[in-house]
Formats: structure tokens, sequence, C-alpha cells
């Protein structure tokens, strides 16, 4: 087995970045290979099987570049393609929907949580399901926010527009008494200033992408495939199917290593 | 797959009474069944092979209580045993030894962590070595703390004694400007105050038995076997081979379930 192959992120963009960047923390010794669906961005409102077949395509690219394991670093796909992937692949695969859970279940200490996402997340019921069968004497309130994507995509995240659209769009949460917001778009990490700001200090934010880093190094170490020679230590390449100066302006900001990504084509 | 069997514990002692309190929290759904060698605790000046076979003596009871995983919640066992136990049961097996290193990988801001733990535990470098593996730029400082397991199994952990004894113990600690503390033995959280009193509060510690729920949450998902049924939520036995009044103090004092042990002879 060779313990030095990269581990894989997909993502339906930019979003999965949050993940890289929390997976370059705390594993130092793994390399990583991204890819970013840009060109097809968003996934929020497309038909499940769409996204499936998106998901598909994005696994089987990274399969070539013989990964060891795959992250499916998108909540949408997540929620609706993880265990066909799961049962297609050879390798692990995490999604970013239970360990957001687990890491939410963990945190409240009212049991009302709130979470944030996608249209495709949000009306999957994927977090509902997850966090009822953890945790029974939870409340749950789900928001769909299908503007947020758009704007970390258009590399707008700092704007005061951002400010306004994040305002507007969480104002439904006002009042629901949560005391844990999920964060359940990989995307929404880069509003996390925002969200944290008009939601008030006493949330607690869950990224459920940091989180999924967690689940990555039980699995590494559960099935021996971790990395213990630190010879390509940070060794990363990064793919989009859209605008390589778009993504690597935002990776760029968003990353501690030097992104100059690759452009590939999967079809429209 | 019946997924409402209980999730299984065993510790030389009540160290691993903190493992379950923090399982308690996190996996409210689920039943657990507790066994602590009190009898023949502590395991830390002992010989590998002898807790090799005390940790088989105590696996081998618990799968007779048809567990669906096993969580070795004590340190020197994990040390010494785990891989050997994991070989030789058809269950998912748990250690607390590669949780509390990927805990002190997250924390670490200065990359010098260090470990306290038995005697046994220190000896075998087992958390020089997986943390070594994670991030090669980690400096690590272990030490043994011999006292500490017999003052938390009499029950004096609140004393006077307690406090002169952790000060004591871990003055060679000092100077070594860690950041980050793993108390690496499961009995170590019921002196947390005192430990954190001394080293100061800029210094993280890590519990490494409550980080080690996290990862059986991932492996019941991961091989879904979680009970998402809660009509059993709370179900806990607990069995000692020593003294039942002696074991029920300190777990009464230290969880939030009423505990009523069984007394179990495994030998000497």
């Amino acid at each position: 087995m060779n313990e030095q192959r990269p581990i894989g992120f997909i993502d339906s963009g930019v979003g999965g970045l949050t993940v890289v960047k929390e997976a370059l923390r705390q594993l130092p010794n793994e390399a990583f290979v991204y890819l970013g669906d840009t060109a097809r961005c968003p996934y929020g409102p497309r038909p499940a099987e769409q996204v499936v077949t998106f998901t598909r395509q994005m696994a089987n690219f990274l399969m070539k570049q013989e990964i060891k394991l795959l992250v499916i670093a998108c909540n949408t796909a997540t929620a609706v393609a993880l265990e066909t992937i799961r049962e297609e692949l050879p390798i692990p695969v995490v999604g970013v929907i239970l360990p957001g859970t687990r890491a939410a279940v963990k945190a409240t200490t009212t049991g009302r949580i709130g979470v944030i996402g996608t249209q495709g997340t949000i009306k999957s019921h994927s977090y509902h399901r997850a966090i009822a069968a953890k945790s029974s004497q939870t409340q749950i309130f789900g928001l769909a926010c299908p503007k947020f994507v758009p704007i970390v995509e258009s590399n707008e995240y700092h704007s005061s527009i951002a400010k306004k659209v994040v305002a507007e769009s969480l104002k439904p949460l006002r009042g629901k008494k949560i005391d844990t917001l999920i964060l359940g778009c990989t995307h929404y990490p880069l509003l996390r200033p925002l969200i944290q700001n008009y939601m008030g200090p006493a949330i607690t934010l869950i990224d459920s992408g940091a989180e999924t880093v967690g689940e990555v190094s039980v699995l590494l170490d559960y099935f021996n495939i971790g990395n213990p020679d630190p010879a390509n230590v940070g060794s990363c390449h990064f793919f989009t199917t859209g605008s390589t100066k778009m993504f690597d302006e935002i990776a760029n900001d968003w990353l501690p290593v030097k992104v100059t990504s690759e452009h590939v084509d999967l079809g429209k």
C-alpha cells in the first residue's frame, strides 16, 4: 500500500478550500489534490440525479490521480451522492454532513440547533435526519441561503453587499433561540465573520468542513493509510473546471500555500 | 445487525469513566457497558505481556455482553494491547492514544507538546511515535506520573495531598515551553482542575478519553452501527473486579447517571 498517495477533495467550486485549509493544519504530513467544479457551480438548485452524475465525474477524475481517500467537500453533493459514491469506489469516502452533525450535538447545551445550507441540502433534510438519529431530544431549524454561494464564487465575500445579504438571509433564524448554528455548506466559512457578527457572539458556529478533517484523520489511522514519511509534506494540486484566474485569486486569499490551479474539462 | 447492542468500555479501574461521561453527552442514543479491573489496578507498572492478557480477559468478558464496538479506555492497555485485541475481535476496537494525538496536533500553535501518563504508557513511546507520524515538526516531552492513578482510585482526588502530588510530579515540565499537555491516562481528568491550576491557564489540556468519543462516533457512522432508536437511551451497566462500594462512590461523584456496579471475578 502506497501511503504517500494524496487525499482527494471535490466540491462544486471553491467552498471545499475551507476544508483543505483545515487539512493543511491538522494533517501536515499528507498530500492533497483538489477539484472544484466551478464551471457548473452552484449545485444547490440542481436536481439530485444531476448532482450525483457530476459528483461521480469528479470522483472518477481524482481516482485517476491515485487518491487514497476521497472527501466530498460539498454539502449538496454529500446529501444526495455520498452513499452511491461510497458503494462505487474501492477507497474510503467521507462526506461533510455527519462531522458537522457530531460537532453540533457536542456543542449545544440547549438542544436547539440551526442549519444553513443550499436549497438542495436543506430540502434533503440530511442534517435533520442525522441529528435526530444521534440525539432525539434536539430541535433543528433549517434555512436555505441560496444567495451565499454566488457571493463567494464571485469573490465578493469581503464586500458590503455580502454583509447585507447575510443579514437579510439569516433574519428567519432570529427568535428561534438556537445556541448552535451549522454552516452546512463549505462555502459559508468564507462568510463566517459576517455570519457571526449578525447572529451574535453567543451562537457557536460549526464549520462542517473543518470538522470533516477530524473524520479523515480517524479513517487514515483506522485503515492504517496515513503518510508517516514527511518527504512530500504540503504537496497540493488544484484543478478547476472554470476560470483558473478567479479560482487562484480566492484560493490564494484563503490558503497559506501558493495556488496555481490547472483547468480541466468535465463537460456540461 | 442489531444496532441497539451496547458500546463496551474497559479500563484498569475507574479512569475510563471519564470517557463514559463524554460518551453519555455526545452519544445520548447509545447504550454502554463498562468493566473496570479495579482489583488489578494500576496497570502502569506491569509488564506489557501481562497487560495484554488482562486486556484480553476484559474484552472477552464484554464480548459476552454482545457489544458492537470496544473502547480500550486505558492508555496503558492501548499502548501495548490495541493492535492484538483489534486482530482478535470481529468488531471495531478503538484506543485512546490516537484521538489524544489528533487533538494535540490540532491544538498546538508552537509545536511543543507535553504528554503525561503511567510508566507503561510513557515507556512505550506510543504518543511520541503517533505524534511524529502525523506532524514531523513537533517536539514532544513525556513525563510519567506514577502517583496519580493511586490517588484517583483511592478517591483522594479532591484532597490537599492530591494538590501537592500534582505540583511535585509536574515540576519537570516547567520551563519546557509547551503550549499543549496531553492527559495521557484516563484517570487524569479527575485531577484536571489541579493540573490546570499548576500548569497555568495558557496551557491547553487534552483529555485523550473525551477525544476518543469523537472517534467512536465516526466509526459508528462509518460502519452504520449507530442506534437510531432512542428506546434504550442512557442504558448503562457497570462491572468492577474490585470493591463495588468504592467504584460506585467515584462513579456517582463523576457521572450524571446513578451507578450501581456489579462485581465480577477475572482472576489474579
